[in-house]
């Protein structure tokens, strides 16, 4: 038993390449026919390697590996999601509490899907880092939670904020419009801080509780300070500007996957007691708990959708590069 | 009832500059008559200001206020130890939390020593920022704990590492060389990173499980990561040559008081989960508890004494400036 797939792969000149394969499920695997999968910022970074693209992706079992039903009940016709394909050992420090994604064991995974992208029509998953869809997602909405929003649920869900707190947000994109409804949702105060006003509209309704912009700007003042910072802009902004807005003790986590340093003044965060968090793909298990709380608060995604193709993808690629996307494609089989 | 004091402060010039006042207790303060303080690298800062230097004070109760028996138990003959002179509301969210050296009301003390620094022969100090030096402390050894041990104290102590972790500490300085010892009776092991090796004897001698030499090197290979970073060099290093020695979600401390950035590259940061925190002052309650665990341990600085005097402070910064300081300079009255 086994499934042949098409996958949709980078390449040299950037150019999406198709590309078929056939693969069996090992024991603790099952086979996946893909419906949907989400297209993420980092997916850009990979546009030149030799590699599946796709790491936001949903479908269907049609297959389980031998010892499936040992290990979880995951069975065929389960509708379930995957984020980025990971191996790890399941024995080191990180792994049993709580870090699995930190493996120090784990074979390199940042970024190598190798063939195994969500972009195509199949995959062989191992049990241990997938994820039941509740009945309430659809398809198409579940693509962009799997990376996109486990991503920015994952510091509000271990930082300690409490609620009512006040939870910056810089940039409205395919991360900070998923971080404002879950903020909001959570019962924290979402500070959104945009270039312009062009979001300023759908940022309230997606439930910022504020909206500063910033463009221009060579220091923001009379805003109430904020416990926890966000960063889902393309780029690393200069903290400099923002640090009139943190409170004493503010985390700040820099989510956008950048080349460049994080860099902050050492005597604003020695006097200010400020705290740089690196916030790593989150665990399987705050996934879960993810997908329920987006499930029960009705927090989606707002998605364009593109033909899964060569030319859907690289179509879809292209807006999201060029800043147009509102505010996460979702490539459909 | 007043006390008379000289106190030695800063100047334009740089000139360490001899001054007298006259100063009465307040309803919750003291009257110390101070023996000893220690020289912190941070005095260097203030050295061209107008404004009074040392906050590693040590002394003698000579006079309480008209409330402090309402409020504390100290009475005249206490020994006791000052650090940094701060003024905090006691009702804001960081000062309830525990963290009134963040007080979001206070006036500025960071550097506000004013005519109350601890270079000098009496202070009048507020009860709730005082602790009492342990009767095992000499106060000669006292005087470095009230800064420099507290520092290199409250990121152990708060951090949540765990027994047997391994503390990575960049220098073997005035910080450094207490680091060692506190992180050695914690049951931690200390790893030290330092330019040469001029200082491995006596590291080891404090406690270093292991001793690196980084001069020359542009990578670190071979070392077991560690789970927590102390950085207490004088300048702030490059991390990109520590990346290699970070465990996953290593927990970062620049204490190096400086006027450049702190830097570390996104990627680093993101996929490896390290957290880069800001360690202030430590609280009040932090000192106390890292004074009696300094007793029971044994753990003291290595000091060089100085007498309190212009030329014998002007001698000591000079020393330490330059970088030849073993480890702590103390002026003595």
């Amino acid at each position: 038993m086994a499934i042949e797939f098409t996958v949709f792969k980078g390449s040299s000149t950037g150019d999406i390449v198709e590309s078929h394969g056939r693969r069996e499920a090992g024991p603790t695997q099952v086979l996946v026919k893909i419906t949907h999968s989400g297209l993420c910022g980092s997916d850009e970074h990979f546009r030149h390697a030799d590699q599946g693209l796709g790491h936001e992706g949903v479908g269907v079992i049609v297959e389980v590996g031998s010892r499936v039903h040992e290990v979880s009940d995951f069975k065929v016709g389960d509708r379930v999601g995957m984020g980025w394909h990971q191996k790890f050992c399941g024995h080191c420090k990180q792994c049993v509490t709580g870090h699995h994604t930190l493996c120090t064991n784990a074979q390199s995974f940042g970024g190598a899907n190798l063939d195994q992208g969500t972009f195509g029509t199949g995959v062989a998953w191992d049990v241990s880092t997938l994820n039941k869809i509740p009945d309430e997602i659809a398809s198409e909405d579940a693509g962009p939670l799997m990376c996109g929003g486990a991503t920015v649920w994952d510091p509000l869900y271990t930082s300690g904020i409490k609620p009512g707190e006040r939870v910056g947000i810089m940039g409205v994109g395919g991360l900070g419009h998923l971080a404002i409804q879950f903020a909001a949702k959570m019962g924290l105060q979402p500070v959104v801080f945009s270039s312009s006003d062009s979001k300023k509209e759908e940022a309230l309704k997606f439930g910022a509780a504020e909206f500063h912009v910033t463009a221009g700007k060579d220091k923001l003042e009379g805003i109430e300070p904020v416990d926890l910072m966000l960063i889902t802009t393309s780029f690393l902004p200069d903290l400099t500007l923002y640090l009139p807005v943190l409170a004493p003790r503010a985390k700040i986590y820099p989510l956008t996957v950048s080349g460049d340093n994080v860099q902050v003044p050492a005597l604003a965060l020695i006097s200010r007691g400020y705290q740089i968090i690196g916030s790593n793909l989150a665990p399987t298990y705050s996934v879960k708990d993810m997908l329920a709380f987006a499930a029960k608060n009705n927090i989606r995604p707002q998605i364009e959708k593109f033909p899964m193709t060569d030319s859907g993808i690289t179509e879809a690629m292209k807006k999201l590069r060029d800043g147009k996307m509102r505010y996460r494609g979702v490539v459909v089989v």
